[in-house]
């Protein structure tokens, strides 16, 4: 396995391959990107995985400086995994000079959007740049990061990216708990409660599932467990799978989302039905 | 030459190809057009040429419906200019859905898009959608739109398009007229006044070139020369050529950038010194 810093060395690595399969990552790997890594190594080679904190995407008073860098556990995981490239640009290698350009995708106000200002203009942003520096045929995304993935398809699809995009299940420890690289912030007490978010989700998918469409009461009775129970509610939400807006009242395909904090820990999950 | 109207026909017609010359217009073409399709040659094959008039970038009230459509007679200049392909994709080709991304370009309120409110977010937007279809290793534009071509070269640089963005003079007639689409617009008396612009901003350049740093002064002056002969004016303005900002008293490089109107027709042209 390749660890590559340089854009300019990544492209001539690169030039030719017409099958490369793609992971973005923030890096401070778990379970749930080796699988991405592992998911990528079927569609397509060679496989690449870029690390990289994007600034771009956190706001002011996030955990940008705290995010953990760790490189070469990492690489490790990766390697393990038959990564045949790290990509791990420094952020001068990602932004040589200020981004004035940025793209502006929809639904970038809500949901998440709605309490992280100009994060999915970043997210948006840092991947298409990704995009062009790998040129892959596949990218590989997890469904735990829902409205990120939305709005990925979405860019792929409006920019006439040549990409296909290849969606992975949401990874969970036995409890149930989304793996998430920011469940590493939670202290012991905040690991035993956070279950419940996916819990309440799987409670709430069975009642959709049976025929409930009262689904302001659902997303009531969701964020009122979890503020009982501790958690700061940024939202719960009921929207239609395919265009992440409310639900009409002939729709059958329906995702729950949620984020909600625990402590200094932001946590989100989803669940369809 | 090949005419292909649907995009899945041009990634076939392209595969595989590295070399590719792309022009990107918007049809009604003129001998500007011709050159800039004979520069493409010079760099790459095939070269590709597109025809398509972007709703996005024309405002209410703009002349996106009498914009001239010439399809067979830009065919026909583009074959004889050496042309391989010319895409032609229909609106409902290049937007099959509405089109909820666009990409935020800085300065994009200033100048031209002062007037123009949503024009260089159009056209970057229509630009980054045929650059990832046509792939090409050259992209091709001329000067005349300086505004949109330093627009479009920072959309390369910025969002790591492996493409080599290739500059063109301005072609103008005997009289120094910029060749431009627009000018069929213009009545016989109105060609007749129409060189003027170039002429002031010739004698503006050439004050420059001597020395003359009262930019303010040198753009009223051209401004109240236009307006006394009938000419709207949108904006004279003198800026640092490198980034289009207002020039710093160090600056030794600038651009002089007019648009004004004559009649219905609002005729754009710059001058480097």
């Amino acid at each position: 396995m390749r660890l590559i810093h340089a854009v300019a060395e990544l492209r001539e690595a690169l030039s030719g391959q017409r099958e490369t399969a793609f992971v973005p990552t923030m890096g401070n790997l778990h379970a749930g990107h080796v699988a991405l890594a592992e998911i990528a190594a079927r569609h397509g080679r060679p496989v690449v995985a870029s690390i990289f904190v994007n600034p771009l995407q956190f706001g002011a008073g996030e955990d940008f400086n705290r995010y953990p860098r760790t490189l070469q556990a990492d690489c490790a995981q990766l390697e393990a995994a038959g990564t045949d490239i790290v990509f791990a640009p420094d952020v001068h290698e990602m932004y040589p000079e200020p981004q004035t350009f940025s793209v502006e995708p929809p639904l970038a106000g809500e949901l998440c959007g709605a309490h992280r200002p100009g994060h999915f203009q970043g997210v948006a942003t840092v991947v298409l740049k990704l995009f062009n520096m790998v040129q892959p045929r596949y990218a590989v995304f997890g469904k735990k990061d829902y409205q990120q993935l939305f709005i990925l398809k979405g860019l792929v699809r409006q920019f006439n990216l040549p990409i296909v995009m290849v969606e992975a299940e949401t990874r969970r420890a036995d409890d149930g708990l989304a793996l998430s690289s920011r469940n590493g912030y939670l202290t012991a007490g905040e690991r035993t409660e956070a279950p419940r978010l996916y819990r309440l989700l799987r409670a709430a998918a069975d009642r959709i599932i049976a025929g409930e469409r009262n689904f302001a009461g659902i997303e009531d009775h969701v964020a009122r467990e979890l503020t009982d129970h501790g958690w700061i509610v940024d939202y719960v939400s009921v929207r239609n799978r395919a265009t992440l807006l409310a639900p009409g009242t002939d729709d059958e395909r329906f995702i729950i989302l949620v984020a909600a904090r625990l402590g200094i820990t932001r946590l989100i999950d989803n669940i369809e039905c």
